[in-house]
């Protein structure tokens, strides 16, 4: 059960509304002697909201993270490590006139339905802000990660029709630096270029537009992930489409793999140095749900924002007809796909700090 | 923990190989007083195991599906129901051979490495014969479904770059009836002509292609799924890419929704007599992770199987070249997609009954 | 996994230290609705932390526990509610010069061998500061539970060899008074009396002393609680062994049946109404680990508290011989089962608001 | 959820009925590369099954334990183990007469208000039979302690007043030859006489009496077990009152400490060579819910067998009053604490299996 939980050893907890007092997040079963500061938690966080362009809306939040349990003298004990996110930059007051009024693509809908409550301050549950939560939660499992010589990143990979070719994974720390400094967090600075361009025209549009993240680790092990249900590519199916406005999960080929034939699709062994390896990488690091050493690469299909400036046609809750748009001077994200980028960095590590420590009790 | 189960509270755990003596599963958590018999699971399983078509080659199982527990008097008691099928048409004398041998798109790489042993007899745990053991569950929960009038099916949608659009799903009898009496589980019989043909094709070049199942399920309650990390669009994600050979999953508008603007993606809210609804379903039947009473549609990719005809280089588990292809007159199914459908079915309606058991709790 | 777990659908999560900035829980899968105050868990929380009596030593902590999310208007959204409560009377430099000291009785030397690192500031983790988490989170279950009708409480039995008999449980509310306004949160006022001389000299010699908490809940449905390895008494028995210095549990006639007949012990069916009940009740409330609707009760053994002012010998953590008793000044206890008691409560508390919410989906 | 299993790594699933067709259990989360044969479960289930006295009843079942999946080549290869052990000595008759008649000390009463439904046939889930799995997975648990060179044994320790002291723990295999060559499993000879007198009395006089079963675990690690709600002795008490017929549980000191001194409990650190450990050990093995090195002892308490052959007032389903007693010829125990001991080794197995393997990522 236990629906705001997330990883089998390696296990999060979030809690905490977009407007309440502060968000947090619980960290079970993190190994003892894990050296981790809150400065890099802050780092995590700070990627997660820009600023530094035009095209995402950050709260101006500090975000500081505070470390309340769990580490001492600068190193994980075993505990549980509770981290807390003060909510600062909080104004309600634009909420109280709309929380009778249904808004297309928004959740409010649903979660009145289901629980006949709805903190509607700020989407309160539903709001994007709980993934301030897996951000700080995913640099400690990325630390974790570093200890066993793993890289994570994710990045920019299509908004619109906008597209760029996957980068090259051979050198990681070229491609971080290249990702962190792009102010979409695409490695590609010449797609980057069109994309803010195109995001111009749709914010001046007053609408919103979809978009691709692609993630990749590398330098896994071979073995990680269980054979059944709990593949790799299953935990990270579900870790993925855990996120605020997902539509669409795939994993190495993906859905152009329904399209190819065996014989193009297999990636055929062979043997480099000592290590057997493929030459190849349609899988996309997994096969039959375990990683095979070879880079694990996926992607994460973003629907456009629900909330835009162009008028929509709705009801209220108690069913009556009526219209909403965004006003003039509201935050509006033309993408989610630029700020879920750090974000599916986080689930990623997650999923695999949890599946190298499911590992170790694999055999004998 | 416990890779081979699924589920939280009407949970499955299936064991058992390809070539062992039985397969078989045990669901926890089904209700008391739901009417069950061995003939509704085998009618499932029969549908898994069509034999009706030559695009797929199914083991000449009889496929019997043996109630052994938690069943008395024709109803469900409370105590898990323990299903067993044997394993008879089973002959590893072909195995044998290849056992030193990593093929190419094959789990014995990953299950040698991560396990240092591999029960390689018909593929042993890695064998899709494992989803019987869904199906045989999928047909239990399919059965506490129709007791709350919930709906599901799911039927082939694409094979290689032969597709169809969705069909209606206003009258889910018909639906059922047109797909059920497809040999490829495909409701549009012109499509299904054209893939026929294709799928000849494929099978005397002795290769395979990959293909999609689509899936829906209606008349569902608003509220199902959890908001965070049990959204029930992440819960489907990772039950169908549990299901081996899957390499991309969607639900709603998927990866077109990237390429899609909030003004044209959302869905507006109207009301319909007493019910608040909407005119258009691109979020596919989930808002916030929630089930919005709109049918619930996504779709499943599959690869091409890697099992083929055609000659591939390989190398064997010390690491020497060498080659690999099936035999003349070894089984060889041109996709998987075909005989996934109702598995994917079966992963769907285990994914409802857990959904419609959890929500009892929502609210006071 | 998730050690710092408890429940199933009402799922608590503890976090923090005795000496770190603060202490919390969370809990996930509380029911929507549920009206619940700030003050509410305050009051429980002063109830374990007496002061009125000179037999515990509290920290002079306001406790003051602080909802941070879940709660909106007054009620329960049915998002994880985060419950937090700062750890101000804190001075760690008595734990600095004993750090690298095995103290008898005490968890520093498993814990240092389990993580190789241990936050001994008051205990760190192993403190019984982490019940006060218990105590908030079971003020929340309360609250649900009083929403059944179903009330729960547990007071000291015995202390030493001075012990009272059961008090009735025919008028919960008397009992609940009774309780609440001892000192020792013992019914029986002349053995307070009498166990409150004995604890007088039990704090003169340096020394402290063990003692039994007996809890009830009545009003309870037939059918709480699952057969086989979530039995009410088993998942009771786990509850209250997972509290600090706890040695042994037991259920109704608990270690006394051992010692007595068939013939003695069955309780006899018989009617009463509309009502099918028991005149006897040996079985405590559980029959198959299935309530029975009797005041479900049983006992809980404690150890004498490890901290004491009389001289022990040990050894330090690298071996070497040495001695260690508490200095005259410090805080002691002369017991643990005074302060224990609404711990008792708090866990039985939780337990039954779990199983009720797993009672729902029990039959059709 | 999933209240038919246990564990967390190592984690069993249980399923069927007393006179169904078969009962099993499947293992998942056994590390690969473990030799274990259908044998040594037999030889596990024959203990169970005694025989070789008269105060013990068991069905004449050959107990064959079929091991369908997960073992390939004599060894486990990481893949759920499917254990099966066919009901063959079933016959429902006797049942039939008295299936709306509520046995005092039966759990049919709890049962049928739970699920309105119950398998009266033999007791159905609620039987002892279930006990069979437990045993027959504690005996592949076994074999992982064995690896680790852990011993476990568990024996009677008192029937009625008939009490032995426990026996010494510094020869285990002598213990262990003790134990399984008494008829009684008690290891102390002088006094199983007396007590076999005494059983012969109870028999006679159609009665029943309950009793105490000790267990011990040698040459554990320090560090095993969680702090705070997974701690050793917790888990123990969950997984002992998990047994029918329990109603106590008790670790080292147990109750007897509740009357202890501080001064006279703690256990003094020393130091043995190397080795940091204790020179007493009321802790019982146990400190902060860690295992510290020192045997790990309890003790579970075991109320009298329901089934006697005095007559007793009772209820039928519908509210009637009428009589019940075994007929004169019935299958009798005259106490469930011998054949409990197997059992009670078992659990204590499987618990200790699980924290070794939960210990692999507590720290880096």
């Amino acid at each position: 059960m236990a629906s705001n939980s997330f990883g089998s050893i390696f296990r999060i907890t979030t809690w905490g509304e977009s407007h309440g007092k502060a968000i947090g997040v619980t960290i079970d079963g993190c190994p003892a002697g894990l050296a981790i500061s809150e400065e890099e938690i802050r780092e995590a966080l700070v990627r997660r909201r820009p600023g530094n362009n035009s095209y995402t809306s950050p709260r101006k939040e500090e975000d500081k993270a505070e470390i309340l349990s769990g580490v001492f003298q600068g190193k994980t004990t075993g505990a549980p490590i509770s981290i807390l996110i003060a909510n600062k930059d909080v104004d309600s007051s634009s909420y109280e006139p709309i929380k009778d009024l249904l808004r297309p693509g928004h959740a409010n809908f649903t979660y009145l339905e289901k629980y006949g409550i709805f903190d509607y301050r700020g989407g309160g549950r539903s709001s994007g802000r709980e993934t301030a939560c897996r951000v700080a939660a995913g640099a400690v499992a990325k630390k974790l990660l570093e200890f066993y010589g793993i890289e994570t990143i994710a990045y920019l990979k299509q908004i619109g029709k906008i597209s760029t070719t996957s980068p090259s994974f051979s050198n990681m720390e070229q491609l971080r630096r290249d990702v962190y400094t792009s102010p979409l967090f695409c490695p590609d600075e010449m797609t980057a270029k069109q994309m803010m361009a195109y995001l111009q025209e749709i914010l001046e549009e007053g609408d919103s537009i979809g978009g691709v993240v692609e993630f990749v680790a590398t330098n896994l092990p071979v073995g990680l992930g269980d054979p059944i249900y709990d593949k790799l590519s299953a935990t990270l199916a579900k870790a993925m489409m855990s996120l605020p406005a997902t539509k669409a999960f795939e994993i190495g080929s993906g859905f152009a793999a329904c399209m190819m034939k065996g014989s193009e699709h297999n990636d055929e062994f062979s043997k480099e140095g000592d290590q057997i390896t493929m030459k190849t990488n349609h899988s996309g690091g997994v096969l039959g749900g375990i990683s095979t050493g070879l880079p694990l690469v996926g992607r994460v299909g973003f629907k456009p924002p629900s909330s835009i400036k162009k008028m929509q046609k709705t009801v209220t809750t108690t069913g009556e007809e009526t219209t909403f748009s965004l006003s003039e001077t509201a935050r509006h994200d033309p993408t989610v796909a630029i700020r879920a980028a750090p974000v599916v960095e986080a689930m990623l590590s997650l999923v695999l700090a949890d599946a190298i420590l499911m590992q170790k009790s694999a055999k004998l």
